[in-house]
């Protein structure tokens, strides 16, 4: 296969820029997640921060380079909260970007989707296969937060999501779909380790957010971001005996990892 | 020492399932063990999914294999989450455990642990021996989360709460006992390294959740369940330098041990 | 650099001190931390427990042989339960520890820390130069939890917040201060990769905590801590390949350093 070298040096441009540039990244977030989200964003070169009272992530989400929103143990305070900061986050035309975590599971998570796309500005929105369907043609039958269906039958559903809302749409999996409903990009970097990890998809959602904050366009910043954090978990698979093992090393790698061998095995398709 | 090799057996048929099934366990844990629990439950082979909110969790109460109750840091509303997921998978004969965390050590713990066993009907309640005489003769004086007695000294208060409450009670400790108040069985696996880590207590509940969940009879799923999880314990302490690579060894080992293993190295006696 | 070989032997009685007695220590702390924290103190030797319900957080604060308050993910509700703890471990003596994560970075934080510290006897603040900064003079900038400014920078401040309110200041940094206003120890242990790994500033406050436990002095009790978990930083980052590995062996560090470890490498200044 052909990867496209222009967006391998893009990546490398982008983590360049993130590293110098250490932008804060607001996350609203699930409890499950949030030390590792944390960990990940530090090891990459953001500054995360983790927020959620209504009293402030107004002003937290307006010294942000980018808003996370991330529904994984949603209650209606927090959603109340995710709305606020996404409020502020628009109207300083700061980018926000939404995981949708169990979308279709619970009614109350496909409705708290539909709500925060409805009310905001969203930039990007990524998910897995299941959670895409869920939210463009109101599929059901989720099994909790895994997906049982393959990046391929949530395709047409992405791009067509994309289109109606006119953002970009991630769906993570073997490959990774990126588009904004005209431009496609596949990103072929990961490993299969990364499913016995738990917040490995929330940790690429924040990802994505942390080259939002240095990259105008969602659709190279989503999949540059996510040829860096697969090519962790590819790192980080090399020296591990298990789950645990490739958790520690994914994070050293994200850390490790520099602009040249990033550029060199970014697998990006155009 | 003889141990019950139709148990090692058991054992291996309850790992075999599980990976086979992948089944779905809902919890409604503590924020400090969230993370931790969910990676046992993927490294094992389960499908964890963590959900509190009211307005969701009889829904995915609903779809779980297995439901686990974990108060080690309650507060009103989470207790009231609790009841109304006990009540759906009650109403739908899915098992739920409970890890009744710090009973005993202030009241609010002892009578909500009280109100979710009277409110519900539990399958399993594993805690430590403090914990368990807490919920048996209004035992105080637990210092935190810890157990400050030995599996011994709370036999016979674990054999008496299983009888009048029909259910099983598991004490966790250097030999774990496991018993419906009829049947005893001891579980000699397991590493003192665990209690230095936070959340293997929890985790171990998680694990007899996830076994609960392809095995009909409560006993034979929590003794084989520790036998796996104080297995995971061993070999992750022939790794280990200390309680940070201890826990990730053991990780690690949760996904290595396979049924052979397993079925070789299952120490329950009955 | 001459280090004070008293102060070093002072970590070591500490040290040991702490392991002999296992003091339960109280934290209401942030989401993000909760794990990490409950590692780091158990490796160290204490019990931690986590409880934030204002039903329990009086009879818990009760029983701890010190209070952690740290208001990283802080709620009205949660800063109401930090303060009830507050008070019951003031009217029985119990020291309280606070951490201003975040402070200045938004008004609920800075407002937050300066309701704390007007309701409650503090013993220790543990921040980083900007956290201190926002608290004396209402320093504004604060980019989220990171620090823009040095341990320099904020030292005449620290000084002077200690004075004003009759507490110890802990400012941490490439080298920590440690003042009563009166006393300044200077604290050389510690590793530049902790500031890579979330909940190392979190940790630290646990951690003087703990010593705060067994050391009615809090000056000498915050900078033996600060030597004991920066030199578990050193150890660990010896061993390191990244901030992953880096977390993990410090955390068996913490768990490995004993008494004579500590007394040869603790790099107090006085």
């Amino acid at each position: 296969m052909d990867f496209d070298e222009t967006l391998a040096r893009k990546a490398a441009d982008n983590l360049k820029m993130l590293r110098d540039k250490k932008p804060l990244i607001h996350n609203i977030t699930n409890f499950v997640v949030m030390n590792y989200t944390a960990n990940v964003l530090l090891a990459a070169g953001a500054s995360p921060v983790m927020a959620h009272a209504q009293e402030e992530v107004e002003e937290m989400a307006a010294i942000a380079g980018a808003v996370v929103l991330n529904i994984g143990t949603l209650s209606h305070d927090w959603i109340e909260s995710m709305i606020k900061a996404g409020w502020k986050a628009n109207r300083m035309n700061i980018p926000i970007i939404l995981d949708p975590v169990g979308s279709g599971a619970t009614t109350f998570r496909t409705e708290s989707v539909r709500r925060i796309i409805n009310e905001l500005s969203i930039s990007v929105i990524r998910g897995n296969a299941s959670e895409v369907l869920s939210i463009s043609r109101r599929e059901s039958g989720t099994k909790g937060v895994d997906s049982s269906h393959t990046v391929d039958d949530a395709s047409d559903a992405a791009i067509a999501l994309a289109n109606d809302l006119g953002i970009t749409v991630v769906i993570t999996g073997e490959i990774d779909l990126v588009t904004d409903g005209n431009r496609i990009l596949r990103v072929h970097n990961g490993h299969s380790m990364m499913g016995r990890v738990t917040g490995t998809g929330c940790a690429a959602t924040a990802i994505i957010g942390a080259f939002l904050a240095v990259d105008n366009d969602p659709v190279t910043a989503s999949a540059t971001a996510l040829s860096y954090y697969g090519l962790s978990g590819e790192i980080g698979a090399e020296k591990a005996d298990g789950p645990g093992s490739f958790m520690i090393a994914s994070l050293d790698a994200l850390y490790n990892i520099n602009e040249a061998v990033l550029r060199e095995r970014a697998r990006i398709m155009s």
